[in-house]
């Protein structure tokens, strides 16, 4: 049955390749971005693209009127540079999405779906691969928020009955990441192809889950339709791959030997991290499509 | 060794209390808290009484200037009423907490001590009595700041290497308790003593942790000469006591027999919570010194 959906920060990565999933299965699709201008996406039958800045109570509260879900995928802070203003982080992020949480339970929102972050809240990880119900101590505030957010969400949905559900998304990747500051594959990869040298802070061993953004949207599509008991899902591959791996495919890919500049160690990254993903597979009937090789492969070709 | 100390909400219950202990134990208190008149404080040689707005972030950076230990025992919401605004509660206090811990990061504050709740960080508890290492889901708006503000501290800690500390108090009680609107005990009391019907939520058998504020300032004082890895403490009397029980006993110290008013139970109550202060006791060498029953037997006689 089509839905009516609300995709906040349409404009991103996420959020352009979900709502191009969505208008694909049928859906029509409002989305909010506080662009002007939404590169990221075309101009489609069923979608409208509305600029909403999230941190803007009224403006939220009117986007979400006469929806079925709504798709929060808004971030003002990265995991690198967040811990540099953390109140900012929690004013911009906890309480707008406390505020849409509650827009949602006035407008009589169905679903409403969050992007959380399946690499910054568990913090370090006792056991790999893991599991939703690992204890969770982030170190990073856009960690922490993201908590929050869940447990806010989870609030919601014990008081109001807002039926709410947080993705605890990998490393997502895949074409058209627009945004180089984010994610270590498309920086790679245009260094790469610029013959710039790449940047591995560390010795290269760091391992996370990366996982494909066509996947991801298919994940959120799917916990969407999805009624039941469970409020988080971990959304990822379910396997690791080091910098170092990376770097050696996106090598063989090459016509060029990449140059590499080893930088030290930071204090926010953690050393493995690998989703286990065992609950959506249960729970979603979701389980990634995509293999890294494929994926990686194809990434590297749109970008070219 | 005498210590400059800011308290922040040194006119509450628990606020007050630890500022007469630090003054008698030969400590200095700048005593801040945004009441003009400082009711439960009376002036005394090394106390200041400051004005300061909590929210006020220049105003915080201002009062902790020179000082060696800090208190936060600030909170602008009360665990009944913190789920009716959730934007609230997150802006005025996490955001706030941030502001002072920052605060306290450029002054080279020695100590920060952080009053947490005992009481709803955990949830609805899956073993009495509680650990400090028991799952934190809590359900209501007031528990789940207050998580965070722990969090934050750690992550203060973490990264600036702030020496914070938090206690996770559980129902605090005792002589003083101006505040008419939190905690049964002084509420129960006035209203026998007035005899005006006791209303009770649910059967009176929910049981809580009550621990003498006398004790709680001194759990304080001792976490603030702490020096180790612990960074929260469960501080209660670790026994647990029921409404019907308390209601029971302050009817054998009063001369009519109170009357009862039974009312539905409510959404927020937890059914029994008991803190395990195993870990206060191992590392603060704290132990609850005043015994339930003499604790309300005083309490009860200062409110007449």
């Amino acid at each position: 049955m089509s839905k009516r959906c609300v995709v906040f920060g349409a404009n991103g990565f996420i959020g352009s390749s979900l709502t191009r999933a969505l208008l694909s299965e049928g859906h029509s699709v409002r989305a909010c971005d506080v662009v002007r201008d939404f590169f990221a996406l075309t101009p489609a039958d069923r979608l409208e693209c509305e600029t909403v800045d999230f941190l803007d109570e009224v403006a939220v509260r009117n986007a979400v009127r006469g929806a079925d879900w709504v798709f929060h995928l808004v971030s003002t802070t990265k995991p690198a540079s967040s811990n540099a203003n953390m109140a900012h982080d929690v004013q911009s992020n906890v309480v707008s999405s406390i505020h849409l949480f509650q827009a949602c339970v006035d407008a009589g929102i169905e679903r409403v779906l969050f992007a959380s972050s399946g690499g910054t809240v568990y913090g370090v990880p006792e056991v790999l691969p893991v599991g939703e119900d690992h204890p969770v101590r982030p170190i990073v505030s856009y960690g922490l928020t993201k908590l929050m957010i869940e447990r806010y969400a989870e609030l919601f949905r014990r008081q109001h009955g807002l039926s709410t559900t947080s993705l605890r998304i990998g490393n997502p990747y895949g074409p058209r990441h627009y945004d180089q500051q984010q994610g270590v594959i498309p920086v790679f990869i245009r260094r790469i192809q610029h013959g710039q040298p790449v940047e591995i802070w560390g010795d290269g061993s760091v391992v996370r889950d990366y996982v494909h953004v066509d996947d991801v949207s298919r994940a959120f599509i799917a916990a969407a339709a999805y009624v039941g008991d469970e409020a988080v899902f971990n959304i990822g591959a379910g396997e690791g791959h080091s910098l170092a791996e990376i770097l050696a495919r996106l090598a063989s890919l090459s016509e060029t030997p990449p140059q590499v500049e080893y930088r030290p160690a930071r204090g926010f990254d953690i050393p493995a991290l690998i989703l286990d993903t065992r609950r959506a597979r249960e729970h979603l009937g979701w389980i990634p499509a995509i293999n890294f090789d494929d994926g990686l492969s194809a990434t590297w070709h749109s970008l070219k």
